[in-house]
């Protein structure tokens, strides 16, 4: 009935860096070739892509267009290689920039005189999209070119930080700077720490948002969401991800070939009932965990019967994500000595960012022990961290 | 930060019928043996099970346990069979509803003395769950048992009905009942009607619910939301189904194989910005779409890439689903007729609980026409329904 308040109704709060960006920048993008990396995520508080308002605009020349993972329209599937191809709607050459190419090539950029960026991050270290961006500061840098990221919000909000700066030598494309697992940035304020801190000194200008604070998590902004990638559905997906997006790296389902991906996980040899009563019992701030059990239509344990728990996120201020995420394995890890693993392709030590929190779980070393580990490093990490906080 | 309103920390401000049942029927359950059909999604406001709940009180003797599709513990995928075994954790028997027996046994009734129903309703009249409690209506009826219900909220709220009323020719398993498509009645008024209206006349108990206000959607209760079935992810999920719930009976993907099920539709053949900008051209009330493409990793189109629409519910109240999917579906019907095709299983028309629906899409009627053939019908129900509402 009308008179119920109701959540979708409401006007977006935020505006993102798409929509103030012609009104705040049509003099400098007047009559230039553009190059937008972008996917479907890249749209205005009217859900409009990205790529259509810039095509559409007489002023602007769209000339290139570059996709990440999955695609700038969004389509394959994780790790799938992502072809170059012609855009159906402008007529604009596409470029993967997920496949052998992860960087623009001079040959990619030779039509392009600004390279602008649009993807929606989701605050999480091992997450591709800010490495692309990375890869693309450092290509517009060699080739002489100015690179404009169109800021967004952090779906977790902005204020949290949290979990092991990466490690230099554990560097890979699920983690290539040292910055902590949960950054509590937006990718702006991060193109300009990559910028600086790690030496690509590109032309680089952060187009920003209006009216988000760094309190608002992503529901707060009244954006659509744009889900930024086929298993990362919902803004609850972004707030348990730098939990179990660590489970990856072990012979647990992450719920992938679920509809609930990251807020499912477990395994055949899990007995749901007692992993929720041993989490439960550690009372771990802002969350609760649900007996539950799923069959994965793809992905690890396919078509197998799966029995762990789902994580309910009760209070997204007071959860701590890389505790929660470190509990849940060191849990099984200590509950199913014979049956868990950590992947023999060392993609936990990557995604971990360092090889000690591995061996501290298999020598049965306690969750805080890890924690107060990289305490000191993380406070330094937010000390650096606030030079670049535009908001 | 402490200060930001945070939606999932705050209390629930419903109590459902397992929060209300022991201290409200306590006498009356004294001593019984008890038989409890539910479902993973039958859970008290801190997502203690009712399995748990009636098998820990010292007052209740739980006898027998009865699952529905996917299982006590919701672990079966969408159309398997769910055998019958012991409850690991209680010991007590498992019967299953949705193999071949989807009625209790007397055999299996033999140790029950109350028979009672605890699962969580979508409010669409194609979702099987309320069929499984027909059927243990009648059951108990013919074994001389009483019958108790305990009561839940409708997702998508307790005002809103619409679409055609169920034709007796067309009934089956997804509609045995002339009900709407959307009835907007809680799964205990809907035991009520079922019971007088279509002549059961079971000796039958609704366990209400506290503080649940009709123009409540589930959000709106605060309670937390366990999926009732693994496509059934979200609350949006829940408002989307009675749309996109009918394109199941035809070749186009409802998005079953991806994270965003019924919310995500398309198929190869559609070009994904033409039904955007065709279905957004239409001004639909409470709903946008927006081009999407996806690869489902199971279901229709398994492992190919599809091009459709991702509607976004932009407004619960305005939004009109059984027109919305009408739309969809004649749109794409008249957009592609070498290629859309309704299903040769005659599905569709057991969704739609018609034949003529089909027909008149086939014919190119408009949708205003299709809805006007069922208004006075539709009508006829709402006075019926009044008389079996609780809140």
């Amino acid at each position: 009935s009308p008179d119920s308040k109701n959540q979708t109704a409401k006007k977006p709060k935020v505006q993102t860096g798409i929509d103030t960006l012609l009104p705040d920048y049509k003099k400098q993008l007047k009559g230039k070739r553009i190059g937008l990396i972008t996917n479907p995520a890249g749209v205005n508080t009217s859900l409009k892509s990205s790529v259509d308002i810039l095509y559409e605009n007489p002023d602007i020349k769209l000339t290139a267009l570059f996709g990440p993972e999955h695609g700038v329209r969004g389509d394959a599937q994780a790790g799938d290689e992502v072809g170059s191809y012609i855009d159906e709607k402008t007529g604009v050459p596409v470029y993967s920039l997920y496949g052998k190419t992860k960087k623009p090539t001079p040959e990619m950029l030779k039509n392009v005189d600004i390279l602008m960026f649009d993807i929606q991050d989701v605050g999480t270290r091992f997450y591709t999209y800010i490495y692309t961006m990375a890869y693309a500061m450092e290509a517009a840098k060699e080739n002489g070119i100015p690179f404009m990221v169109l800021d967004r919000p952090n779906p977790q909000g902005g204020n949290h930080i949290e979990g092991p700066i990466l490690e230099p030598e554990y560097a890979s494309f699920v983690g290539l700077y040292p910055i902590p697992l949960k950054h509590g940035m937006t990718i702006g304020e991060l193109a300009s720490l990559f910028n600086k801190e790690f030496s690509i000194d590109a032309d680089l200008t952060v187009v920003k948002m209006k009216h988000w604070k760094r309190k608002m998590d992503f529901d707060d902004t009244r954006l659509p969401f744009v889900l930024p990638s086929p298993n990362m559905p919902t803004v609850e997906s972004t707030f348990v991800y730098p939990a179990t997006g660590l489970i990856e790296g072990t012979n647990i389902s992450e719920g992938r070939g679920t509809t609930k991906p990251f807020e499912l996980i477990g395994a055949p040899f899990i007995k749901s009932t007692e992993l929720e009563e041993t989490l439960n019992s550690l009372h771990l701030p802002g969350v609760t965990f649900r007996a539950a059990s799923f069959t994965p239509t793809f992905s690890k344990h396919q078509g197998t019967l799966c029995h762990g728990v789902q994580l309910y996120v009760t209070d997204r201020d007071k959860f701590e994500a890389v505790k929660t995420g470190l509990s849940v394995i060191k849990t099984i890890h200590d509950l199913y000595p014979e049956d868990f693993e950590f992947l023999s392709t060392g993609s936990f030590d990557k995604l971990a960012g360092n090889g000690w929190i591995r061996t501290k779980i298999e020598n049965g070393t306690s969750v805080e022990n890890i924690i107060n580990s990289y305490e000191k490093t993380l406070q330094q990490f937010s000390k650096t961290r606030k030079k670049y906080l535009i908001y």
